[in-house]
């Protein structure tokens, strides 16, 4: 294999594929490349096992030679040096060639690096075939989808399911026909999304928060996705990557009855304002669940922090709308701060049961798509 | 005490003595800020012991009332969280006031934190006042002093003397009347730096490198700094804010042997050329010590680096002058780097000996000013 290649181009490519490669490599030969030249272009792999990423970069785009002067074939490339090395070269063009099956030269006119490489046979085999239940995306529905829920998955390994953002399109667990819902939770919270989707798609899948936030953020730029749902696995095809990712096992947690629980008293308040007052108690909020106690009254909405070592804060809004009895709630200042950002709400309503125990619940005024549910402390 | 403060002068006091406040509090104490209001202003001292800042904030600025409403008097308060508090404020002003010896209260209309304090008496005495050899530095001259040696000093605590930049004026180590010297070394490479000050100026100082960088940071938009070397301190004025560092204690090793030593072969070269083929060559350097070869001779400087398991980089300069024999050196590639990066010099001569395991030194060409030297290591 040899090809000259635009440096942009390249180096664009191996970025790409190089995002699915961990830090910590289980499988030694993952920690290359797989570079491919065929009839359609270069194709540029790189995969950590749990998620691959696949790339094209094709012989002309808007009508420019990106490849010349080729000859087919494959080979795997260390993946950092050879990203690097391509990302600090200079000229306008470099030339990858393939000497011999342990040999490949990367050059231009002033640089010249002699890379050990291996066998392209030695690769894992990696299924790409999208073989589940298709569905098309906006990128903006996506981003709503991830950038709602993500935050609320767990990011410990305990229990693995929680890690995940829970798909539903059609029937099964909070899922009706039309709609496709997205759930993130690590059991203190919960976060609810859901967007629409044809009446025909049916599925449910676990795919890892942490993956959902990488294929969103590859997808930058493009206007769909198209996404496919299978037993094991999910695909998601993003303008010329396409990235797939292993799926959680196991059933998702019933996180029904905490959505659609009972409440008795509701506060409507201005998103950012509150969001600024919990941000200003939380510097005097001292232990690891960040504690804060909101009083309700008809007066005002009071937020406290305390720390016995250096002192207290208090936050006053009067500006609110409130039905119900005078209540105080605890919680957890970065969970509400969390729920309140990706709401991005001007206004919010928090919904609470009459039990200061229980979780309660918070919802943009303006749009009921989504739903944020945290839980609640006892009070000191 | 009491003030009403404007709270963007308040935050940039408060900012500026916090920056002298360790992440590692070794006396509980430090852990405060000092907050004092005299017939001057209002003056905030932080200090780690080894570094104090002592900044004052006046009751008027560019005939603008800054604190208005005010009693004299002072108390200490816990830095991080004062300062984090003023800094998310949102009011134009804000008030601090002592209630009484154990409770202060920060608010504006809207956020109300009752800080625990301290006494005033209870900070210990920290010297500030000037009793060394003072000179006056243009900010440009300190900032050359300092960026073009700071880096090559060391960061470990072994020897704490090669942590310093070692300060010299008039005779003695290095210096000559009318000349200020600054040298830094790790003991494997060597920077050095000179720039004029008045014949009668003569002391010799040890001052910790990372404070020096820090003063410099300070002195961000100043003209000039008025500073004092004394026995056990350095002091710097700077702007409306004094900051005082401790000396290391000993004599500074003897570095004019290698400053002066004499060489055999010179090379002329752009430095950002050679400074790019270093750091793309850089990317196969596989040890601690990034061991670059650097092969000169008549028809071209080449620079290779070798990793075992990845391979090889090899870079080509042919624009060069270059008067001797054929020559190869290695070195640690980081070192040549920083030393051009301080140099910062459009072409830059390489001096060698004769001897491939000694030093070697590097100038910018248009300015002698400045001298740096690295070390050789064997070739393989």
């Amino acid at each position: 294999m040899r090809f000259t290649i635009k440096r942009e181009e390249f180096l664009k490519g191996l970025s790409t594929a190089s995002r699915a490669i961990a830090s910590n490599i289980a499988l030694a030969v993952l920690a290359n490349l797989k570079i491919e030249l065929d009839e359609n272009g270069l194709f540029i792999t790189g995969s950590n096992s749990d998620l691959t990423i696949k790339t094209l970069v094709p012989y002309k785009s808007d009508d420019v030679e990106v490849i010349r002067n080729y000859k087919e074939g494959g080979v795997l490339i260390q993946a950092k040096v050879l990203t690097e090395a391509v990302r600090k070269m200079e000229s306008e063009e470099v030339t990858l060639d393939v000497i011999d099956s342990t040999i490949a030269t990367l050059s231009d006119n002033r640089s010249n690096y002699r890379l050990n490489c291996i066998r392209v046979e030695e690769y894992p085999d990696i299924d790409l075939e999208a073989n589940g239940t298709e569905v098309i995306l906006s990128k903006s529905d996506f981003d709503a989808l991830v950038s709602q829920t993500a935050f609320a998955a767990s990011v410990k390994d305990q229990r693995p399911i929680l890690t995940a953002i829970h798909l539903a399109a059609g029937d099964g667990l909070l899922a009706q026909p039309g709609m496709l819902v997205a759930v993130a939770s690590d059991a203190s919270r919960v976060a609810y999304k859901q967007i629409r989707v044809p009446e025909e798609v049916k599925f449910v899948a676990n795919v890892p928060a942490k993956f959902m936030v990488e294929v969103n953020r590859l997808a930058e730029g493009c206007e769909t996705l198209n996404v496919s749902f299978g037993d094991k696995k999910a695909l998601f095809a993003v303008g010329r990557s396409i990235i797939a990712t292993r799926l959680i096992a196991g059933d998702y947690p019933k996180v029904e009855s905490v959505l659609k629980q009972a409440t008795s008293y509701r506060l409507e308040i201005n998103a950012s304002e509150l969001l600024k007052s919990i941000d200003r108690v939380t510097i005097l909020s001292e232990e690891r669940q960040n504690p804060v106690t909101m009083i309700i009254n008809d007066d005002y909405v009071e937020i406290t922090a305390r720390s016995s070592k250096v002192g207290t804060a208090t936050e006053r809004i009067d500006v609110f709308k409130y039905e119900g009895e005078n209540i105080t709630r605890v919680f957890n200042s970065e969970f509400v701060a969390g729920a309140l950002k990706a709401l991005n709400a001007e206004d919010v309503t928090f919904d609470f049961p009459a039990d200061e125990r229980r979780a309660f619940i918070i919802r943009n005024v303006s749009d009921d798509s989504t739903i944020q549910v945290v839980s609640a402390m006892r009070s000191a």
